[in-house]
């Protein structure tokens, strides 16, 4: 394959526990007669790959673990997010002496195609116009994620990995790592995830795309070029977005109906601590991420039907999957993706004939819980891949 | 008391089943001296309260009903709107042969305070500036609401409702009737309700509430003066708010993944029927509510915590509601205000010594079953108004 790559400076702050100075990636630039072919038909040249890897990768090449991020997440795993300066988001799973350890492992995490932390995505340029491409993006799918990866751990020179994870759109990838891609794979971990959107997981992604496209700083998707941004309808798609990923029973432990100040205000001021807890997720959000990034990831994961693609029979995605260990995790407070969805894929599993362990982690944290350092989430990871490494023979 | 009233003719068209031409209602004008009392130290007025009666007054005057709306909501509950030219949005209740009989029972049904169908609102005309109130009115509650209501009853010569009845922000107003006017009421029926707004339930209206004020033609709120309307982010807010009204099995059922065409438009099209749904619930919404009164009433309901009001014991709510006959109906898919909330409404009956009954409705069709054709919602209203009906003697 004819590519070419440029990684940054090595020495960056790894994930909690995680071996000094042992952190690589940067962008990877496939050549421009490479490009990605798309589902939609299209064909999306240049591509860059932003990528972020912790641990070194084994001489027989086995380690390899691709972590495949949610939304709003990127490749900053296990190591400082320099768009934000805070941790990274899967620092309780990724670090030393944690389940995904790069002591032994070689993780690799990716911005997905679409997204706004480097790899291609709306905001990139646009070769036809030399602006950016808003609107003129084509539609992308969890395929066409998945299909980009494959690209990148073939650049890296992997050719099996040892494991794909990830959880709620993560989770996603990894299924279809798994129809898409399962001579590649050893092991596969899908947590807090669904083999296809719901109506309303369909009708709440609409809901932040109209607060998006109602801003008049949308400007039909060409914000960029014309020096403004949707903030206001950005931050209200993810205030709707943030309360699918709470449970109600934590959102009422966190904030229940305390107050901000002494009293009321008998006006629309944040009163209550969890209107303003909201309105910091919406407004901290604009900070960190793309508006036609929120509207094509969540179109992908809108489009996102494992099923409907074969027939609706979602066993058929599975059926080349059989040499693949599954693991499938729900946590029993997700109303996002509830674990009943999570059963489905388990079911279409087994009668695809594959190996497949099952747990509901019990919580009332909801879906955000894959984020978070749950005792019985992290013995379940730790588990798995404890017995996958061991038959793996790392 | 210093009133004046005005009525409507009579003779519009009744609800289903109702007896032709007995409709009555229009808009009571309280005497400038009268005035609201509100909870927040304010006075409002003028004040006027738009309503709407079905059936007659018996000459005892010992069977009217008053009927309480929810957030949407409005007086003409059993006949057509005028807004909209819709039916009535209790039809399903209220008419000849069904559980609220026009031919037994005089039914009334008003327009809250800060509504936008007739009663005084953030849309009506500020004495002091002579433009609407916009931001000047004054921020109202569940109490203020149930205030209006009783110096309107009063008004209309009613010492004693048979029944004071109403679902969601309806119910709410019911369980603030039995607090501060027990000695009024012969029974009380409280459906898919809850003693205090949950920190979700903020959260969601507090969402709603930014997508409105992000629109810059809510203009600070004064839009009315100014010949605009936040249409854009007022359809928003009702879509956000729309998804928690139903069950996820209900929009799985009626929607799933269906398209609205022949394949994916691989665009921002509403490309799934759920997406069509939900943008004509919005488009719809805003020919016929005002923006200003959606702020008003979701902080009414924001504001709302019958326990709070009294060193947070529930029970104390209900202490000189022993004479109430209460009936309190949840449904089992309500994740809105999930039938525990209901649940606590009765333990606090029960705590207080009054008479309860309870019923949770087995229904996949989410927190509006209220407002639907549910045969055993129907036979438990019917049931209790029986039992009533004979103790009253009607």
């Amino acid at each position: 394959m004819d590519v070419g790559a440029e990684t940054t400076a090595a020495g960056e702050t790894p994930g909690r526990g995680a071996p000094g100075g042992d952190t690589g990636g940067g962008v990877w630039r496939f050549a421009a007669s490479v490009g990605l072919r798309l589902d939609s038909g299209a064909r999306l040249s240049p591509l860059e790959i932003a990528y972020k890897t912790y641990g070194r990768l084994n001489e027989t090449k086995t380690n390899a673990i691709l972590v495949c991020h949610a939304l709003t997440g990127d490749q900053h795993a296990a190591s400082v997010n320099p768009a934000t300066g805070r941790p990274g988001w899967w620092n309780s799973v990724i670090g030393q002496g944690l389940p995904l350890d790069p002591d032994r492992y070689f993780i690799i995490a990716t911005n997905v195609v679409g997204g706004c932390m480097g790899s291609t995505g709306p905001a990139s340029t646009n070769p036809k116009t030399g602006q950016p491409y808003g609107l003129a993006f084509p539609v992308i799918t969890i395929g066409d994620m998945v299909r980009a990866q494959a690209m990148l751990i073939e650049a890296l020179g992997i050719d099996t990995l040892f494991a794909v994870v990830g959880g709620s759109m993560g989770g996603m990838q990894v299924l279809q790592w798994t129809a898409d891609y399962p001579e590649k794979l050893f092991s596969a971990v899908c947590v807090a995830a669904a083999p296809r959107h719901s109506a309303q997981n369909i009708a709440f992604h609409e809901v932040g795309r109209q607060a998006i496209m109602a801003d008049p700083d949308w400007r039909g998707g060409a914000y960029e070029s014309q020096g403004v941004r949707p903030e206001k309808g950005l931050a209200v798609a993810r205030m709707a977005a943030h309360i699918t990923y709470l449970s109600e029973p934590a959102l009422q432990r966190k904030f229940g109906r305390e107050l901000q100040r002494d009293g009321l205000s008998w006006g629309f001021d944040a009163d209550f601590q969890v209107e303003s807890y909201l309105r910091h997720q919406g407004t901290s959000f604009v900070d960190r991420f793309d508006a036609n990034s929120y509207l094509y990831i969540t179109r992908a994961l809108d489009y996102f039907d494992l099923a409907g693609q074969r027939g609706g029979v979602l066993a058929e995605a599975f059926q080349k999957a059989r040499g693949v260990r599954f693991c499938v995790l729900s946590f029993s407070s997700d109303w996002l993706y509830p674990t009943a969805e999570s059963r489905d894929i388990v079911r279409a599993l087994n009668a695809a004939g594959c190996r497949a362990s099952f747990a509901e982690i019990e919580t009332d944290k909801g879906h955000d819980a894959f984020f978070l350092d749950e005792p019985q989430f992290d013995r379940a990871l730790r588990g798995f891949f404890a017995s996958a490494a061991q038959a793996r023979g790392l």
